[in-house]
């Protein structure tokens, strides 16, 4: 495959997407280009120590000092007291606002290392190399860093633009089903909430996406950046409402994931039967354009994917009073990113908490009937 | 006097600073023009509990929801669980992007307070109501917020700018005296490290600033702003060089209060012993303009004001190791913001230390010779 290179134009805060093959060679000029000083401090999934090991040791012939941690975990890493932690880390390597933090993994780890450097030293360069799928498509891409807290996931954060991104594929190799999938459903929703076309694009390669063909993987990862970029372009700090449209799925999956305690539920098929949940919820309100099959395609080519399209047995009522505390809410108002058709979503806060309820039962929550 | 209104220029983010005298009337207007939302959340510190109060009730009255709560204590209040724990109360009172923060306090409210809206929901609006003269001449303007860590005093933390500084004079009258010298040793630092009309000014006006004039108290709060916003504009994120000579001093400062704890020796005091220091090294190393006499005067005026110029007795290689770990230091060398003449400081990496202790043991410091 052909190596290809996006741009992510943001004034000042410009940085490349690299997407490549079993490239090692060339992430050690495209990181020294971009390593204002001669220390980088390596923060790596310990599920893919071997993949980091291999990436720290090409950074280090770039001629930077290297020093490396590696963490395990879910969700429950993004913490205070992991934050905290590795403060003390950063500080021990006499890290200072040259130093490059270089994140390696996935999304969990993007964002906590990520808040590490946005708030360290009032922010410091860092550079992502994601191991998921997810992470590749969705979170390195537009600078959301965040940690959890008590109350709400994501909550604790920053915008915080990466100095870049580079994108290895063949890590993909190694990526445990379950984990694989997750990525997928981010992939639909680019489809689903903002590309027709994509959407399209999936349905038809269901097979060689699921046997990880290495063409469509690169095609949809290659499309799938372009997508966020150009969407972080003209909404970076995620106001004008253009980059909430990313959001399809997402107020029912944090819900999901809040209610379940990070963990019982990947984000990913969070976020499969929140899209289900959201595209419901616009078919009862008669929001979708007749004809076009919307939930029956996004089902289908979710269930194709091996991606879960009903709720766990969670009750209605409490998922609703998750999401009216969600931090997108506003003054208590919850706002749904919610679809029109295969391709195109509106953000609407018009919703009645009884066509939720109904709605929420319908996919598998439990609960007494809405009120 | 005359109320004045101060704009700092920054694109997007720019806002006014108010200076006023007893026109709580005013600050309706002031606030309800820059929250977005329908509530504020008042932080504010127990020892203004009264004015604040009072604060808040205007603010009610401008139509806005509040909810307040007062914290006690210096620095230490300046900690990641205490930043914790305003993310709970911020989330139990379902604070969201539209929801004002408003800090009333000193500068470590005010680097909390902003700290906690710069990450909650990747940050939110926050407005700041300086208590202390240190407050209102120097940390109220410029979006500098931070926690302290384990490490070092400022650590983590964030740039994010408020959109609105409301200083009211008035409130001075009940500041302690040691608070008030700790701002004037402040107020000295811009004159001596970047305006020397305003250092003759000071030189000149020293027994009516001990007596809190009001008319030499407001000049200097103006000048103070005019000179701040000025510097913050042409360099906002401290990159060009410009805004590190504000850090005139302030190296050898936190260096004293990281190793005293921060609390026995206040922010201020910090700063006036960390100028002499500045202004003796500069002096070892035959960098000031003959004939200035910059280090007498900087003495005799430091000393009419009753801030201390003789460093406690700390040991001078400890000193030393404190201040080569400092965020500012770049990759281990130490920066310093020394002077050439009243009103013009340079910032340098070339000291020796041996020159560095020995000032160190000229000003108080104790230890062996250095090496």
């Amino acid at each position: 495959m052909d190596n290809s290179l996006i741009l992510v134009r943001l004034e000042g805060r410009s940085y490349d997407i690299a997407i490549n093959h079993d490239q090692a060679s060339g992430l050690a000029d495209f990181v020294r280009r971009r390593a204002p000083g001669h220390l980088a401090i390596v923060i790596a999934d310990a599920s893919v120590s071997g993949f980091a090991g291999l990436c720290a040791q090409v950074i280090a012939g770039a001629g930077l000092r290297i020093e490396m941690t590696t963490l395990s975990g879910q969700e429950g890493l993004k913490s205070l007291a992991q934050a905290s932690a590795l403060y003390d880390r950063l500080a021990d390597w006499k890290a200072d606002r040259q130093t490059l933090v270089v994140a390696i993994g996935g999304g969990v780890i993007g964002d906590l290392a990520g808040f590490v450097a946005a708030t360290f030293a009032r922010g410091i360069p860092f550079l992502i190399i994601p191991t998921t799928l997810l992470a590749m498509v969705d979170s390195s891409v537009g600078g959301k860093v965040a940690i959890n807290h008590r109350r709400g996931k994501n909550l604790i954060g920053a915008f915080h633009q990466p100095v870049g991104v580079w994108i290895d594929l063949s890590v993909l190799d190694t990526l445990p089903d379950r984990e694989y999938r997750c990525g997928l459903a981010e992939v639909v929703k680019y489809g689903a909430a903002i590309d027709a076309e994509l959407f399209a694009y999936l349905e038809s390669h269901v097979d060689a996406l699921k046997a990880r063909d290495l063409k469509s993987v690169a095609a949809v990862v290659n499309w799938c950046c372009r997508l966020k970029a150009s969407v972080v372009e003209r909404d970076e700090r995620d106001t004008s409402g253009e980059r909430a449209a990313l959001n399809y799925g997402h107020t029912f999956a944090h819900a999901v994931e809040t209610m379940s305690g990070y963990g019982s539920w990947r984000h990913g098929e969070a976020v499969a039967m929140g899209m289900e949940c959201a595209a419901g919820l616009a078919q009862r309100m008669g929001l979708l354009a007749p004809g076009e099959m919307m939930t029956e395609r996004q089902s289908r080519l979710l269930s194709g994917l091996d991606l879960p399209i009903r709720l766990p047995p969670m009750k209605a009522d409490e998922l609703i009073d998750v999401m009216a505390s969600d931090k997108k809410a506003q003054s208590g108002a919850m706002r749904f990113v919610l679809p029109r058709r295969v391709g195109t979503v509106e953000l609407t806060a018009q919703v009645s908490r009884n066509d939720l309820a109904s709605v929420l039962r319908d996919k598998g929550a439990t609960g007494s009937s809405g009120h």
